[in-house]
């Protein structure tokens, strides 16, 4: 917990990072759904995953509960939709295309 | 800034915000040279539109500066980024279409 933090300023961290973090939800499941990930950007992804990994040392230096945890599970989803982009990001071919 | 960060910590953190705010350029960029932005997930978007307002929240409630700045240049992103879903991510439909 962050020093000099209210219990409140922890529950608005700990929603906001809910959301941030479940917002990836359904993007993945609209890409297994669709099997269509071609608008995605490697490098948004890419550059997330980094930068999630760097809050997650931020909040394990500095205590910030709300922070390591959402990032841990950020971390876990965007490796998923990394893995999508990987197998249907690429242009559309027809069977056999 | 927090209580107790070191300035190494607020360093880790402003790096670390400025991928997690940088991140949506690139696929600011792919939607608008592809023009499409069907694989993009409203629900993804929205959610972490609402996210990021309450980490904003959370960042003026407890002082944290990096993500105070992080959330106030990645909410204008995810606002652009909504708009070209509304304009490019409806079904493709051809000329005419």
């Amino acid at each position: 917990m962050i020093p000099g933090a209210l219990p409140s300023d922890n529950a608005i961290g700990i929603v906001a990072g809910t959301l941030t973090t479940i917002a990836f939800v359904p993007q993945l499941y609209r890409i297994v759904s669709t099997r269509s990930a071609h608008d995605i950007s490697w490098w948004m992804f890419g550059i997330m995953t980094v930068g999630a990994t760097l809050w997650l040392v931020w909040g394990l230096a500095t205590n910030a509960v709300p922070v390591i945890a959402a990032n841990v599970v950020t971390l876990a989803l965007l490796a998923l939709i990394l893995v999508l982009k990987w197998r249907y990001g690429r242009d559309a071919a027809g069977p056999g295309g």
